[in-house]
């Protein structure tokens, strides 16, 4: 039998998957499991992106070009310049959704054995994209306590060398709902300017700033035009995860070109996604305002909810839909197994993701989850209560 | 400035694309460009897979499997057991198109620096996927007087190394319209398992074997189950190039096993594509054989006018819709930006893709160019008259 690729041999799996057995058992156990471990919305795609897409009236299902179809770059480079990103159609790159604009990033910015530093916890498929480049992620810890805040610049400077090459920050923050500030931007571009490095932002969660929040993009900073390359999606805007419709941004001419080249090998992102996606940039803004407003209920439940019960501490998030909890437990991945496989209140149970596939450093995070408040608040509610009672019950409880 | 990847360097720019200024000035200048350069056919995709796409229902656009919709994996291994292949649905992958399918292939088969044979000419595009995976392409020569017949097994083995992990081959051929017989497969069968080599089947214009002539494919034959990968899309079969589906098959569960994780990183493919490539699966018999017809008389009218050209020798491919042929001219790199750029017949002029880019060796093929028969007959008849005439007229004619 021939071997497997020594990356396809490191090739990290994906963490939450390992649950996804237990939930499926529990399921067929007949208990009702509250899903808080995933990024998949509950909120419905906006009415114009799904009638574009039924009434598509092409006879050839064919190819677009590979940087995108040109209307749908030029409907997107407006959307950016209303939040004044400053770009033209020509600095966009439509990729297969945002999975595939970092990956096309990491090949194109990475050479093999090259570093690149991201905050941790982090999205665990960093690890995947990064692998696939034969890169390495330098991992940079960010604290519960602080609510996950940009780690001290001098603590990114310790982890220089001469292979690092880029930062990756996912803003508003998948797995920690954190949203940085102006100045935790400015101190970034300081670094990657001294450094020279290229700064991935990752902004699929952009329309998710909560409080009013002012979001901060690196595009909206000076001087940055060769360093920063833009990661995002139409995924989680218009809760469109399965339309595979991301881009990539960047005004740096030769990482344009070099990406665009990795682009045409793939031939094209899909025609009908595209079509959908450009008839998306018209959804009108009170479909934001209401997701945003139902967004911020739902955070307010859980976020009040988990910090009500014993033991457990959870940060007030700014953005995204996600919150990442201290837990008084051991052991996350045994408590998330446990809750699934041997735990149920009224015959109901919670899925949760173990926040240590959202760290790289060994033994972190060993208590935390992330909790995806992607339910009815009336769910969230249930889920609360189901967990205090898990947490009462859990054999590894570690406070009494 | 920070420095693109080394790997982003060697990415080999799309040697066709190099042309598309040339053809859309000859445009620009009111000229009719017939457009014999590229895959994407005119038929029109089966009703029965656009009606699914203009038919969806689903209000929240979501995610998918890793691995694909299950009864999309379920239709898929009816479609390939009907033609042998004994697979079960859990020995396929979708994936975001063909493309991506050879990308995690050789991602999952290849570690930095490992080789892959693989006959050329070949798909042009093979040389960025194996790029982004810092493999390295060995081509074989195969040659247009044996109309691109598999070289002979001593070929291959003279290029095996330590390094060598796979042979790759397209069947029916892109560019070359070649289908390999049984008893070449047998002849890679022999190879592959002696030197313990994954084979790759590109199959991707499966569908389009002429004349009686019966597809054989790697799944056929005994013994390969830990050997073969097989590459698939439904790009070509129901001209849905756009639809960005394809598939990987293997029943070699440690490889499927490597290549669930790299498709895990990138979520899934799109949700709309899959129900449409489902329902595309029921697509009559009939529509296949309007389909093979049209492409049989479109191939004997390309074929009979071009060795009817003085000078010009085309070999009769057994399937696909290209053909390379040789021309009596200096370089076919010079000649095809010329009959964009000085010439016209009529106000006319053809599109073609110089052969040099199907090459990796060096100078070889300089006089050989890849028509796509996806343009109707009588297209075709001018786009050859046009050619003739050009032929005569061009400067770096290597015969009287």
């Amino acid at each position: 039998m021939p071997e497997i690729s020594k990356r396809g041999v490191d090739m990290p799996a994906s963490p939450i998957r390992k649950l996804t057995p237990f939930a499926e058992q529990a399921k067929k156990e007949g208990k009702k499991v509250y899903h808080l471990n995933i990024g998949q919305p509950d909120i419905e795609t906006p009415e114009i992106m799904l009638n574009a897409l039924k009434n598509i009236d092409f006879t050839i299902w064919a190819y677009t070009p590979s940087e995108g179809i040109a209307s749908y770059r030029e409907k997107l480079a407006s959307y950016y310049n209303k939040l004044h990103y400053r770009i033209t159609p020509t600095d966009i790159l439509v990729t297969n959704g945002g999975s595939e604009a970092l990956t096309i990033a990491m090949q194109s910015c990475l050479s093999p054995g090259d570093e690149i530093i991201i905050p941790e916890p982090f999205y665990a498929n960093y690890n995947g994209f990064a692998c696939a480049a034969d890169a390495v992620v330098k991992p940079i810890l960010s604290y519960i306590e602080t609510g996950f805040a940009l780690p001290p610049i001098a603590e990114f400077e310790k982890l220089i060398t001469d292979k690092t090459r880029a930062i990756a920050i996912c803003n508003p923050n998948n797995p920690t709902g954190y949203l940085y500030s102006r100045e935790e931007l400015e101190s970034l571009k300081t670094l990657v300017l001294k450094y020279d490095l290229y700064l991935f932002a990752d902004e699929a969660y952009r329309e998710f700033c909560y409080d009013g929040n002012t979001f901060v993009s690196p595009m909206h900073l000076e001087g940055l035009d060769q360093h920063v390359v833009i990661i995002d999606t139409v995924s989680k805007r218009y809760s469109a995860c399965g339309a595979r419709i991301g881009c990539l941004i960047t005004k740096n001419k030769a990482l344009y070109q070099t990406a665009l080249k990795f682009a045409q090998t793939r031939l094209s992102p899909s025609l009908e996604g595209q079509i959908a996606a450009e008839a998306a940039v018209d959804t009108p803004d009170s479909y934001f305002e209401a997701v945003s407003k139902e967004y911020t209920a739902r955070r307010n439940t859980l976020v009040k909810g988990l910090n009500k019960i014993k033991g457990v501490f959870c940060p007030v998030p700014g953005g995204a839909f996600y919150v990442v909890a201290k837990l008084p437990i051991d052991n996350a991945d045994k408590f998330c197994q446990w809750i699934l496989e041997e735990f149920s209140y009224n015959n109901e149970t919670v899925m949760m993701a173990p926040a240590t596939g959202f760290y790289s450093t060994p033994n972190v995070g060993i208590n935390q989850v992330r909790l995806a408040y992607v339910l009815k608040q009336e769910d969230l509610q249930k889920a609360l209560i189901c967990l205090a009672h898990a947490l009462k019950e859990y054999p590894g409880r570690t406070q009494p």
